[in-house]
């Protein structure tokens, strides 16, 4: 399957119109655990979101391209109409969006590990034992005082994320290239140095930065009885993404729980809302209270992919009910169109991310009925929506939701 | 979805086969008009669609892209397998192909829409009280007598089309630009004057030409009770368009009541068979009495989306019905393959063309069977063709005329 950029189109095209809603339970797809059994969304009791199936469209998603099992960052960022094979970000970029760092066009971040080393630097446990985030907090403070200002010219923040995880911004001019990370992935090897792949004089310079700045990083916690080293994975700029507000036209906010999702959400350009609790309900309780203030409303609901990670297929199932739950109190706010989806499917069966295809389910008023009756696997195969590429589901939202202009006379 | 283009394959493949009738309700694809109700499609009675739903294939056909609300002159574009978003037509070249005007490959064509001003200039009605079609026709030949000759070095040519509607051409060398439009598409406005958004000195030149002809035109009507002021849009050159006969084979002819459609299928090289009559069964008398001529037949019934358009479901499915009418007509003739789409959808629940997949049909004596019995958006939901793009069905019908060679080996 080829993939279009819609983005001009959405340009040309937006109008003023109803309230958008994506509602994305990550890994929302899965897979019977037995031949013959039924996936996770279809055991689930899911009476709203089956009367919303019935009232309106669904169809099956492909996040990335056929075959292909998305990260979560590509899978968000498709899901925003953003082709991830065209607009490819680092993960450091990612992280640091995430903890709602302000990063600059030119910094550049990287996603750090800490790490548990032997005598002779070899590494014992890539994720220091899972160190707590009080020791994570404490860890990224001691390097900001030590390193903040180790490369002449450049401003150095460390900035502290969970558990084992931090994110290093490095700030000024010249910065840029490809670069490789110093994580070998597997313990009981020693880490690497960066090195720049893009062989430009920015690239090369930057690969010595980066390797001082580890040097000296890792002198300073070497110490440290668990997090005695340190690893950066993912190091990147900012791509700089047209703006989610000005190709739709749509005032955006994002409602999530984990900074990662927030992070791809600012990327884009959306806002993000703060509210306090983790469970679906709190998110409602946040759209509901800021449900004039914006056009379009992302709602990320974490735990769906958790659970199947863990291999939780009975949790994974609750926490799909604990959302249906909540779809009555959307409706009421008589939105244009909500979209339900996945990022991309997590079948507890794997205990991963997969490449299936996810349902999806497109309610409005506008909306062609399908014949189904409910929202699953099964039923999304027969839908109106067809196989579709996920970024062609913001456009068929605005459609739904009277916000775009005819194309042609 | 990205599209490809099959004409170079289209090109390669063609041979000698069996013929192909395109017959496409305008505006097919509908809604149901409460929650659980049917489509104009589904409510309608249609024993002869169903029985060749049963015997082919069936699926839904995104006009242009996902979300997008198609005009008529793209969304039958793709019908004949050009994607409106490579090849785009101004709606001036439309509108005097649809009346048959001999239109030069350097030839500036507008549309042209009588209107009424007050004293101050401002527009008081768009349409000029929507004057007959008489009245456009004596309107049409006093400015034509009065301009014809009015730009020095050029010819000019004003030719009625219906009601207030007439056409513009402009012939001469060094045409082109890309031309704003008069009308401020409301009243209480003046009208506009042409400006170039090319920044060509084709395009300088075209507008001060087109400023000067509507000011000189303005003035000779400006004494008519209603239609004492025009406006002109649309401004453009034919884009010359690959050849239909030559990237399909086919000896190609429409078969249509109305110009637009008449129009854009001579965009593309059809012939336009002419006949008596409007309803559906002349539409086939046509078809009978040239089948021997041509290989393939667009046929083209425009009263689905007018009836639609004004909200009339029942009228719609009436129409729909009459169609059905005559397929056994069409089937008698022994085709190679019949389709039967629209360009688009227009609920009449929406009293407007919208973004909704369309329900297609594809019946040939090789075509895969689906397991559905009935024509209808549900029941193309389930079909064997998915959801597909609508520039992809002329090669489907013709692999299924036999007119298409094996790829490779």
């Amino acid at each position: 399957m080829a993939v279009f950029s819609e983005h001009f189109l959405m340009r040309d095209a937006h109008q003023p119109g109803e309230k958008i809603v994506l509602l994305v339970m990550d890994g929302l797809g899965g897979l019977p655990l037995e031949t013959g059994g039924k996936t996770e969304l279809e055991t689930a009791h899911t009476p709203n979101l089956d009367r919303m199936a019935a009232e309106g469209s669904i169809g099956l998603s492909i996040p990335v391209r056929a075959g292909i099992e998305p990260g979560s960052g590509p899978a968000h960022l498709s899901l925003f109409g953003y082709d991830p094979i065209q607009y490819e970000i680092g993960r450091g970029v990612l992280e640091a969006m995430g903890i709602g760092f302000a990063l600059d066009k030119n910094d550049l971040a990287a996603r750090g590990n800490f790490a548990t080393v032997a005598a002779d630097g070899t590494i014992t446990d890539r994720r220091a034992g899972r160190i707590n985030t009080d020791e994570c907090v404490r860890l990224a403070a001691k390097l900001q005082a030590a390193t903040g200002a180790s490369l002449p010219g450049y401003e150095v923040f460390v900035r502290p994320v969970e558990e084992h995880r931090f994110v290093l911004v490095i700030r000024g001019a010249g910065l840029g290239g490809d670069l490789s990370e110093t994580d070998p992935l597997v313990t009981g090897k020693k880490p690497m140095l960066v090195e720049d792949q893009s062989g430009t004089a920015e690239g090369a310079h930057s690969a010595a930065l980066v390797n001082r700045w580890v040097e000296g990083a890792r002198a300073v916690i070497a110490d440290e009885l668990k997090a005695n080293s340190l690893n950066l994975r993912g190091l990147a700029k900012d791509p700089g993404l047209p703006s989610f507000g000005e190709i739709y036209g749509l005032r955006a906010a994002a409602i999530a729980v984990y900074p990662m999702y927030k992070g791809v959400a600012r990327l884009v350009g959306m806002e993000t809302i703060e509210f306090a609790g983790d469970r679906p309900h709190h998110e409602i309780e946040a759209l509901e209270r800021m449900w004039n203030e914006y056009d379009f409303f992302f709602i990320h609901i974490k735990k769906t992919d958790s659970y199947a990670e863990d291999g939780n297929f009975d949790a994974k199932v609750h926490e799909i009910e604990a959302v249906d739950a909540v779809m009555p109190r959307i409706l009421a706010l008589n939105p244009g169109c909500v979209i339900v989806t996945g990022d991309h499917s997590t079948p507890a069966k794997l205990r991963s991310h997969s490449w299936h295809p996810v349902p999806t389910l497109l309610w409005s008023p506008r909306a062609m009925p399908d014949a189904v009756q409910t929202f699953g696997e099964r039923a999304c195969a027969g839908g109106h929506m067809g196989v579709f590429h996920a970024t062609t589901l913001l456009p068929q939202a605005m459609a739904h939701a009277g916000r775009l202009k005819r194309f042609g006379a």
